[in-house]
């Protein structure tokens, strides 16, 4: 058994990490750290843990956590990670880093979009998350940093079509919907029950999300050019989930046959991609709780644009359960290991 | 007290008039219609209603209905309204259908996205009953074809755009979620609770869903010119609202400041409009149970889009509410009548 | 217009209170108080209200209030009240007020179950403001202590049961379940969207939850002797509604349409009291946004008990709608006025 | 790798038992039947369960299903499982049923609340299929009588007390609390999404729902003589989960202390019953997605009494998980294979 800790790991992505791992047969979760929760069993912050954990939420030191565990995954806030990470790497630590803090390599835009950098040397090491896109060299990082979960879900909608130059970047645009989870576990008056509950609303509207970025750069790579899109987020009444709707035009005339056929043969290997049948598309209840990415779409023949909606649970292929599958890559152990339940439903 | 009666009462359509029209002071309600429930209560179908009104569901012939009331709301199916609809008007009543019967006014497109139509020398009387821009026209007609929700929403947010020519027609992209009284009262499995609840989906993807034809009617009577849209619309896990997320290209370099001015202006005296203030955009939260259509906006420097969020309640402004304020303006009384509650939150 | 104000206007009783007398034809809201929000319109902080009034959220001095309302609702929490009450009074103003500051007539139980109270010599004068049962005291206080949310609906389930000695008051036990706004706005973890939703569980079990003494004041008044009970409340997924099912052996043997008779003639003139007919039961959404307190029962046979249901709007009934209520009668103006609204379905 | 087929798999239950027999390492899940979508994917009836099974709904004879499985798990409705069970043993084959045709040991209470029975013979052998209670029998069996949800959350909660003689039974009150999933996947107005979001109700009040006789025949069991009890079952606005809140009067003056450690050493060897710590309370959302029950107490001092708090997932331990619980007891493998997933939360 390796071992692995959960840094920060008092919130939504905590729990998720801690679910996995109680049952992940090849890793054994030896500590998990929490400020705020310290002393108390993490199967007392949370609750459904109990019988399935004995860990105690601990504060520790850099030294200390070095000596509980191998492989560690990061899940604090921007800027708390990047002052820790590299103190995790230089001890030869593997990590995977749930914050934004390795995700863009231009580090001019990091810090446009969030703060000054602490550690930029860092960067160009890290492998982005995504094992559709970045397998090999997930295998071979020691840092590898997890995916944001908007961009996850638009991404793997895209990624086909952008490599293959059949829609005009120019016109892409994602309107995403997430679950409340993505909003964190701080208490806030925007995020109490009564405000979210049988309600719905955007968010950040008019190109301001810090996902933005993150999202372009990846489609860029795709394009082989810079790309600039419009990308705006919702908050959805429920805990887990994000389905994105995006729009582009064709720049030919396809039928949705041969996307069809362009899709399935792009994730036939994946394991964590399902193209839906045709005529059917993703729901975030039918991805619930599972690493599973969801793609449909359709092509809007009378405007000549094509739509893809894909659907993630977000603390799972959008987070946690992602994190555990770049574990497992840069570990050496089949890729789905812990992570083959079915989604739950309903 | 003038009466009405509602034909189709078993419906959540049916229900909200009937809670509007048991408070309105200037109507009374004389009729409620339902095959199904015919000899009940309408307060036994509808418990909310106990005590507040004393009617019974009734079957009636139009010979009966015409003797109990002097206009009708018919919240039946498309087809059973325009079957229905001419018989009231020949005995001299007014009507608004909630139906799409009368909403086009091309019978060609009306029979391409529904079926024949049975009395189409009607259509052209029909006022389109969104009283934003056709006060006139309702306050003169006997017949008002009561718009779509999903056309309601969107309409009126791109309305001040479309008429001074702000934006691109051809880039215009509507991705709309709804609540799910939208799918009415019918037992069916898709919309049971388990179905829909902590989930969310699109449905009618690639330009298929009949409010289609609708909105780009009204759109491309603003535009002067034909209007050809993407529209998407989803199924939200709340009761009541609708939140349409819109997208065009902007024309010219306009600033947000212009466009707030020309959105107050447009709207200045809307009863039932209302821009959001800056910064802050619009949530079906803020609407539920009203009569309100709040706007809100913002451009995307970086694209040079703008996006344009509208937030109605589904039954009311999208339904009941817009029909009452009609009713109120083809009978001549003051048009807020029976609207002015504000809106539930939480 | 009489003029009125609310002291501590942005939590959820807060904006009811306003939403309610935003559109009351009798009353003027002048003044709506707020430290966390002063100098913030009324309607950024709860945009439903947008339009509805101008109102800017402002930190008062008991001087300054005097000058501005002649009623006033105390909507803050318990101790701060009875702080402030009895300045107002002493101005010769009259306060509903909906802290249990003045709820309980015995100043010990008070401050065995809250703390030392600072102005006892008030709570003899201060009416129980439930009015179908202190409606007299009620008309002529100026001061109404408005009663909690959980006491309301079970004290009107059990009134008639327990003035004709019907059931054993050592057996009552009450089962109660209430919508997340009772617990108020403040920011805090464990009413934040994820920790409520798709959830149900209990809280202070074993009779420790306040308002049991005040539960048991009022039983006891009808039993004519102490009525101690079992009551445990629960934290139901929704934003509004308290349903309370209400245990207690029957001590004769009683039929069910004798206990209908009951039930009908001791609300008969009761404007928000229905008893739902024979078979049926209450249910939340079936007052939700009103200020009904539904009631229904059955006798469980086997087992020699009766089971009562009694369901509000714990935030209308429960709490703001009550509290107009009990203005409108300590002001002489048609108890219902303001408060006619059917409730919402769906 | 046994064979095992699911006998009614379009339902909640069917759709449950499919999600943890397609990762169950030592059960092929070979046949599901459905006569409704009979040659449909059953991931396409489902689709969470696209990429995780083949299998296609059928329409199969006895012969057919005896031909394809060793153990049969019958989800459908009471008296079509009569029909069915008789003749699959008769082919020498397990059955694992989740109607209640086999649960009432009694032959004339069942046809008192159910119809006629059809297989009386085979009642006497069944064993009543809650591992806590009746591991041994279960172990022997070929025919295991799945239990009910809500007998599951209560009897568990229960048994400790009854046993020792600490609760008067004469006074048992169970009040419980259902998610949707309850009420099964057939499409009706009642379970509607609209109608049962943000809202709760009662149901079957009075001593009228079905599981009363089971849940009083295993309690009658625990204590010895027979227990008459109140039950009321009530809808809660999530999917899955019970909470059943049970009250009793304590016999003798025992502390909380003593009881925890009674209820501690009762289920210490117990796999999916967790005692939750001291002063700390069950909740739906802590046992969702998994196998547990989760137990907590108080005693109300003031009313002598015990309240028994006890949380399952209903289509969890209430149906499918203890079902297949049951499966692994009759087939001789570790018991806990397949359930091991700790609950989802949030």
């Amino acid at each position: 058994m390796q071992r692995v800790a959960i840094i920060g790991a008092s919130g939504y992505t905590g729990v998720e990490l801690a679910r996995i791992l109680c049952n992940h047969p090849e890793f054994e979760l030896t500590a998990a750290t929490s400020r705020q929760y310290a002393g108390k069993p993490l199967s007392e912050v949370f609750p459904n843990l109990l019988g399935k954990t004995d860990l105690i939420c601990e504060n520790l030191s850099i030294d200390e956590l070095c000596n509980r565990a191998d492989l560690f995954f990061a899940a604090v806030p921007h800027k708390t990670a990047m002052d820790l990470v590299p103190q995790l790497l230089q001890e030869g630590k593997k990590v995977v880093d749930l914050s934004a803090d390795y995700r863009l390599r231009d580090v001019s835009t990091y810090e446009e979009w969030y703060q000054e950098h602490s550690s930029p040397e860092f960067i160009a090491e890290a492998a982005y998350g995504l094992p559709e896109l970045y397998r090999d060299q997930i295998k071979k990082a020691r840092l590898v940093a997890n995916p944001g979960c908007y961009p996850t879900s638009i991404i793997l909608g895209l990624a086909p079509l952008l490599r293959d130059g059949l829609i005009d970047p120019t016109t892409i645009i994602a309107d995403s919907k997430s679950g409340t989870t993505g909003a964190g576990r701080s208490a806030s008056v925007g995020t109490l029950f009564c405000e979210v509950h049988d309600g719905f609303k955007a968010y950040k509207v008019g190109g301001t999300h810090r996902h933005l970025p993150e999202i372009e750069q990846e489609l860029s790579v795709l394009n082989k050019d810079d790309v600039t899109i419009s990308f705006t987020p919702h908050l959805l009444p429920i805990s887990r989930g994000i389905l994105s709707t995006t729009y582009a035009n064709l720049t030919s005339d396809i039928s949705e046959d041969e996307l069809r056929k362009l899709y399935l043969s792009t994730y036939k290997n994946e394991p964590f991609v399902r193209i839906v049948p045709e005529g059917t598309f993703p729901a975030t209840q039918h991805v619930r709780g599972s690493n599973f990415c969801d793609i449909g779409f359709a092509i809007d023949k009378r405007a000549n644009r094509i739509i893809v909606i894909s659907a993630i649970d977000n603390i799972v292929k959008g987070a946690a359960g992602q994190a555990v599958h770049n574990m497992n890559l840069m570990c050496g152990i089949n890729e789905t290991t812990g992570l083959e339940g079915a989604p739950f439903f309903p």
